[in-house]
């Protein structure tokens, strides 16, 4: 991590916020208010500082460049690990540690898929993360096309065995990326479905919304008692071009050889700073984003763009010589894209202080605009996001709902109740480049950056700061 | 090559056409006007029957899905050949005959560039056209960074031996690809003049405008007497890796293994169909265009598109019922890309009838819209081009200048005095995909392609039916 220059307008900065501390203002407080004007003018020279001075953009610049890809259990993984203890204490934050995450580990290896037939094609493929291998000669089947898991389902088992199964869902790209999740749906439970009607091996389309020539990546998942077969995503051209050729009504062999394997599982960490509460320093704001990344690209908006924004917020606000009522706590989590290690790992060591974890938020979107404030609260403390709208609504953020989620890392302790406040980032181009190897530096905007930590800085202080809690959430019926 | 099908407003069109024919407007011409009135009907409707029918973009989806990527010498070069032949066949083009072309044949091999410090980072990056392989292991030395050729023209032979030179040169988008010529400079000439001071490798940032990790590919040239080094072009994120390493002022130490090689020579050639000339068969209207594409795409845009546009057209005249005055010679040229041997061959096989080639006009900017009609005419002969343009104008075209150069199939009979007609395309894009893995179907819109027929179409026929002819101009001076 370069060192951090400190210019002349955060000392300026600070003198303001000095100012600040001991404005009048502090006493005039409207006791129906859920902030005093104090603490409201604070998260807005917060948020305005964030605006003008961020340097989140040269955090993930520093995560790229020295340590690159970190995927679960790699050597980059531990390279993170050192990296973001080294960065935190530049940033200044306190209570500094790692807390140990065995991770598995597993490599992708070589990959080469082919049509044979009609007309040969050397395809764009990349393996599912979790795939088993092939054998050295690769899997030589025909290809049978379905555009999802339904239309699988009512194929039968004779139609399906020894063949290799192409899921051809295209993603579209939206805003909210919602897309996504209809469409990995096929990636996660394709191959065990597919190998339960007999099938040899699962070719999807990337979950990607690009026309580059670079496949997307993301796990898979075996089910146990059915046989486990090798599984690839193509690139959107490529399966463009498998698709024409199936679609001139020839029979389409494809040639699926795959080095991927699974090795003995690995020491990791989440890594842990804070700003430690001088008031209530037991409860804790929680702040969240994941250190790993996958292997194809730098993990710059895959999640280094979240760490980087979080880890600014707090910088910003220990920079600014305030001090928050609780804790804000920045937990960078081992293993999110492989199996979510380190936030069962966290939920586990945390168990019996959960209910000490005022609020959570979560930054795994890149490094996009934020769009949109929606809450997971209970319904009688919605009157804290509201307040703390106020602050947010000039960075041209819309309000949104009380239905949000949780990104993955929080997941487990908002399926607990944990309380969730939701900065909805910009995600149109998030899924061009999304866990394939253009996940690079170069796509992201210093000044789009800028604007989502302001938004953390303004909403996080606010959270650290409000005399009232969030209640907690009754915890959420187990998925199927 | 699928079969085409002839739609019923195709028929439609021919009737309308055998109208134009017998219309009492044939009679009704100014004497002074370059082309008479029915002339110029003629080529509007056939420009108009393109805008709606051409099935350009249908040609170069068959080309890319049944042959794919065709470079000099490869198997695809042989199955692209074939491709046309048949091609030109359904079509119905006349005198359809391949012409013997000898291509060199060098192969890519493998290829891998790693900073080894002081971050290491693998590099995607892609041999340049006819590089020398290195030894197995590599050559590994530091690097030193240059902009431009004049750049390293102004250092000492002592800093630049041992040292593998980095030329990192951002090419700029521009619609008519002005940026490129400046841009190449470095990746033909860089090299031989790096190595002629002791450099032992080259790595240039790609001479394109995208920020995919898909390195541009492309021909260098090593000089006679002077040491041939290896040269890898990185994609632009991987040069901006490089470049943010060698900022932070330390030593960087750059890997390069590559097994590029040259094996002996091969036989190609170019593909020629014609339409005959009713009046004067002897006298020739030369479309052009290259089959052969790099071995890293499927040759979509450089040059499947050129090769579908220009067939089109003149199958669109031929399916017309009219019957030019003049021959219209459509040549798909052999191994553009790594040494003009077609364009070369071409010229060589028709140096005593040289006189007879009455105007070319080439595709070879992908499959954008024509944006501006310029011209390399005689001066005296400007008026032609004038009359041409207002058949043009409709499509949205703008009316260049009488300075253009031409396409490089057309620079040997350009260079010998050959009249150019040029139909400039927007290319704006072009240089994102161009020599990339990315050239691929999914980058053509039908639509453009039409309106690009279209100009080549009613262009065509008005050279080919014009009573005047188009003068031939002085031979140029021979380049340095």
């Amino acid at each position: 991590m370069p060192t951090i220059d400190h210019p002349l307008r955060t000392i300026r900065f600070t003198m303001a916020m000095i100012a600040l501390l001991v404005s009048p203002h502090v006493t005039a407080q409207d006791q129906d208010a859920v902030f005093s004007t104090t603490q409201l003018e604070q998260a807005a020279a917060l948020r305005d500082n964030a605006l003008a001075n961020s340097r989140a953009y040269d955090i993930v610049a520093s995560l790229t460049m020295e340590v690159g890809p970190r995927f679960a259990g790699s050597e980059g993984d531990r390279a993170g690990v050192a990296w973001a203890l080294e960065m935190m204490r530049e940033l200044g934050l306190q209570n500094i540690r790692p807390e140990n995450v065995i991770v598995p580990h597993w490599v992708r290896g070589s990959v080469s898929v082919n049509i044979v037939s009609p007309y040969p094609h050397q395809l764009v493929a990349t393996a599912l993360g979790g795939s088993i291998g092939s054998p050295v000669e690769g899997i030589e089947a025909p290809v049978i096309r379905v555009q999802s898991l339904d239309e699988l389902d009512g194929l039968n088992a004779s139609d399906v065995a020894g063949k290799i199964v192409f899921f051809d869902r295209r993603m579209e790209a939206r805003p909210d990326g919602s897309d996504y999740g209809p469409t990995v749906a096929a990636r996660r439970e394709g191959p065990a479905k597919a190998a339960a009607k007999g099938a040899v091996a699962v070719a999807i389309r990337s979950a990607g919304t690009s026309d580059d020539r670079l496949a997307h990546t993301g796990t898979t998942k075996y089910a146990e008692g059915v046989r486990q077969i090798p599984a690839v995503a193509l690139s959107n051209p490529d399966a463009d071009m498998l698709a024409r050729q199936i679609g001139t009504g020839q029979l389409v062999d494809l040639n699926i050889k795959l080095s991927a394997r699974r090795l003995p599982d690995q020491r990791s960490a989440n890594v842990v700073g804070e700003i430690r509460g001088s008031e209530r320093p037991e409860e804790i704001v929680l702040l969240a984003a994941h250190l790993d990344s996958w292997d194809l690209g730098d993990g710059a908006i895959d999640d280094g763009a979240g760490v980087a924004i979080i880890s600014e917020a707090a910088r910003l606000i220990k920079a600014s010589g305030l001090r928050p009522a609780r804790t804000i706590r920045v937990v960078l989590y081992a293993n999110e894209e492989f199996g979510l290690s380190g936030a069962h790992a966290y939920a586990e060591r945390y168990a019996n202080t959960l209910r000490q974890h005022v609020v959570g938020m979560e930054a795994d979107f890149g490094g996009g605009r934020v769009r949109e404030f929606s809450t997971l609260l209970p319904a009688d403390r919605v009157d804290l996001a509201d307040a703390i709208y106020t602050v947010l609504e000039p960075l041209g953020v819309a309000r949104g709902d009380n239905e949000s989620g949780s990104g993955a890392d929080l997941s487990p302790l908002r399926k607990l109740g944990l309380p969730v406040l939701s900065l909805q980032q910009d995600g149109t181009a998030y899924f061009d480049y999304h866990h394939t190897a253009n996940d690079t530096l170069d796509k992201l905007d210093p000044a789009d950056m800028r604007q989502a930590t302001a938004a953390f800085v303004a909403a996080t202080w606010l959270a650290a700061s409000a005399d009232a809690d969030f209640g907690f959430r009754e915890p959420e019926a187990e998925e199927n």
